[in-house]
This record gives C-alpha cells, sequence and structure tokens, in this order.
C-alpha cells in the first residue's frame, strides 16, 4: 500500500488534541473521518507531536497508508473538501506518496514550537485562542537570559507533567529562545523530541522569571530539583503552535 | 462633559458591522453598553470609520463623552472587563480625554485599511473569517502595477456601493500597494476618506488582473465607466482590516 505524508495546518482550540479520545472530537478523528469519506478506507493516522486540547499547528505532520496511489494534490483537495464539510478547522497543506519506512514519529530527528505571549493590558479582540493574554508586564530579555538554563541536556522531570508516559525524563533542548515584537512575545523552542506539557511548562516558569518572582537562578533550582511541585504556572495552550517537524533528508524518499 | 478617544481592536465575523442595528448585535452598540455597564450612563459614540459586518479593526478610533474624568486607563480596564464578561470580541486598547472639538469621524484626515488574501491551495485553518481564501494563483505584481490606475482623484461610481450615502462619489485615493508574503498577499490601501465597499470593491477588481482575466487597462476601463456594473467580485468582508486613523497633531489635544 502506498504510504502518504500529510502536513497539515489545524486550529486546535476546537479539539481535544491530535489524539483519539473516547467522547470527544480529536484532530486525528477528524482527519481519519474526511479520508475514509474520500476513499471510503477506514484508515489510521500517525503523528510528528501528539498535541493537547487547544494546541495547533501549523506544519503537523502525519502519514496514512492508502490503497491507492493518487496525486498527492487530488488527496489534498479532496480531504480539504471534505473538512471543510465537516466544518473542521484542519487544512491538509500539502499530500506526497513517500517510502514505506516513513514514520512520522519515528523518523523524526527534530520538533519546534512557537508560543506567543499578548503582553499588554487590554485582551486580544482578533486572537482569542491563539495567544496567553498576561496583562502584568514581562521582561523578556531576562525571559531570554534565563531561559539558556535550560539549553541542552537535562532531566526535566520539574517540566513534564505528572501523566507524562515517556521512559525517561531526560531530552535535549537545543532552542529556547524569547523575543518581544511590540506587544507580543514569542518563545521558540527546539528539540529532537518534547515530554508531555514540556513547552508550556517551561514558559510558565520563564513568565516568573518575566514579572520578576523569579532570578535565573531560581529558574536553575527548579530544574534541578527535579520535581513537578517546582514548576512554576502551566501555560494555557492557547498561545502553543507546532511549527516545524525535521527529517533526515533520506527519509521517506521514494523511488 | 469631559470627551474620551477610544483606541479599538475588533473581530468583526461576530457583529453586524459597527453601525446600530434594529435586531443584530452591532460593535457600537456592544461598547455602548459595556460603558453603560460601567458608568451608569447611556452614551452614544461616534466612531472614524462605520466598518460593515464581518470587516475587523486594530485601531479603529471613537469618541464618547462621559459625566466624570475617569483616568483613561481605569475607562480602558473598566470597559474591557464588561466586554469579556459579555463575550465580545472588542477590546479598548487605549481611553483618553481629549479637547472637546475632537471628533472621531469629521476630525480624521486619513484611514488606512488593510486587506488579506491567503493564495493557496488549502483553505485556512488557523485564519478563517481573517483572510479571503483565493486557491487560483494570483501574480501579486500585476496586480500592483494595476493599481496605479486608481491612484489619484477620481470619480469612484464603478467601486461604490449602490447604498453608498456620501453626496459625492469622488475620492483622492493615496495608497494601494499589493505585496506578497508566501501565501499571504497584502493590499494596503490609505486615503482621507472611503466611499462605502470601495477597499472591498477594488480589491475584488484587482483579483481579476491577478488571475489574468483582466489587464491593467481593463481596470482603467472599469474606473473610467462609472458605472457599478462595470465593477468585478466585491471581495468579502473577512480580508478587511481597519488599521489606522489620521489626525492633525492638534486635534484632540486638551489642555
Amino acid at each position: 500500500m502506498p504510504r502518504f505524508r500529510l502536513d497539515i495546518e489545524y486550529d486546535g482550540s476546537q479539539f481535544a488534541g491530535w489524539q483519539h479520545q473516547a467522547d470527544q472530537l480529536s484532530v486525528q478523528q477528524a482527519i481519519e473521518q474526511a479520508i475514509e469519506r474520500f476513499c471510503g478506507e477506514a484508515v489510521r493516522i500517525r503523528a510528528a507531536g501528539r498535541t493537547d486540547a487547544g494546541v495547533h499547528a501549523t506544519a503537523q505532520v502525519a502519514h496514512v497508508d492508502l490503497a491507492k496511489a493518487w496525486a498527492g494534490d487530488k488527496v489534498r483537495d479532496a480531504v480539504n473538501a471534505h473538512l471543510q464539510a465537516a466544518g473542521a478547522r484542519i487544512a491538509i497543506l500539502k499530500a506526497a506518496v513517500v517510502a514505506d519506512d516513513f514514520d512520522a514519529r519515528f523518523s523524526a530527528t527534530g520538533r519546534h514550537y512557537l508560543y506567543r505571549i499578548l503582553n499588554r493590558r487590554a485582551p486580544s479582540a482578533l486572537e482569542k485562542g491563539k495567544v496567553w493574554w498576561v496583562p502584568k508586564r514581562l521582561d523578556a530579555e531576562a525571559m531570554h537570559e534565563a531561559a539558556k538554563v535550560l539549553l541542552g541536556r537535562h532531566d526535566f522531570t520539574t517540566f513534564r507533567s505528572t501523566q507524562c508516559q515517556a521512559e525517561s525524563p531526560v531530552r535535549t533542548l537545543d532552542r529556547l529562545d524569547v523575543t518581544r515584537a511590540g506587544d507580543l512575545i514569542e518563545v521558540r523552542t527546539s528539540a529532537r523530541s518534547f515530554l508531555h506539557n514540556q513547552v508550556r511548562s517551561m514558559v510558565g516558569s520563564l513568565r516568573r522569571v518575566g514579572d520578576g518572582s523569579w532570578s535565573a537562578a531560581d529558574l536553575e533550582a527548579a530544574l534541578e530539583a527535579r520535581d513537578r511541585a517546582a514548576c512554576g504556572q502551566v501555560a494555557p495552550p492557547d498561545g502553543l503552535f507546532l511549527v516545524g517537524v525535521d527529517y533526515p533528508q533520506s527519509a521517506g524518499q521514494t523511488g
């Protein structure tokens, strides 16, 4: 069966997260239903990042096996038409046949997230659900400086959900940059993989640095505590976007 | 009574436009209700631009007279709290006392609009209602070149709604720029004032240039026809944002 790679954008506020839920609509289920309406096949798709409820994606990657080697553009347009008809805020940006050994989750060598904080007195009218509104003034430069203590290989027990199913709490953080443009603070972070709630936990703790209640040393102490209770507030899902997934150049090449 | 200038952001998709409607919620009414909840006064506010249903604003300007000379920040925060409680996607960005002769509508010397077109095969998942989705490839450079025929002082009868109540169809267009950044085409336009539906009518006609069905000469002929029937499709409200209003430096200064 030909394997397809799907590049996917979605508005997470409509969904109970990427992954199947017994009684709530997930992004995965909405796409699987649209595919079934297109080609009649009951499929199971697998994604690079199992985003939580309310978390968005501009560049999620998934794979699916279909019976026929459809043209990629045909799959993209037909599945989008069914998603639109269902009122799902999901768009297939690209669909293409890839090699059978391409696995959206296990072939991925890097994941990139963006977290957006709206830092002004007035709430957001235009981007409700797509930013974390923090009215108190934050020092983005202090956040950026402090973030450096989290870079590299660490035990991130403090910054993972107690629900996290990963075997090891050790991860290597390659990037954690904080920049301000006007009222918007952007946190950009990259790693081979992240623990459950890791980005939101790091952002919630960085916010404490930004409002002056934590120093960089406090952030380092939280990391070294290896204790979930040492984490600052977990930032809400609203501001979080999966913005990129890396694969080795060889991965998924056909022919 | 002290006069306040309000700088306002809103998501127009929730509302029947800026102006009062008998049976539908308008932006104006939502703000007037929030002000009444704050200070108990039944007020009437006036805005620089009476945006249509579905049109957004990042920088609308309005004025209102209140009995007390409240601190501006107090007005902003209190009115925002009432707007939030009502579930209205409207935010007062700034409130400040201005001179009695400041009139948000009649003192304005310039208005700036942005129109956003998402030009890709896949619909928008993340910005539904905030872009015009045009799947067919558009030539933004050709649109920009053709747009020059509309610059300057003209009779814009072709590009105004038959409902337009302005006495004269003559306006002076100061800016009409079309640029592309990836899949997004932005049209930026400025004038002292615009006719009803003028921006959306110009954008709908420019789209015809972009997809090759009109030449720049066709656009010029449409302008010169001074006939509403010569207009291309009127672009939907979704992509339109009021992004700025100019006032003379002296206007509204207190003291």
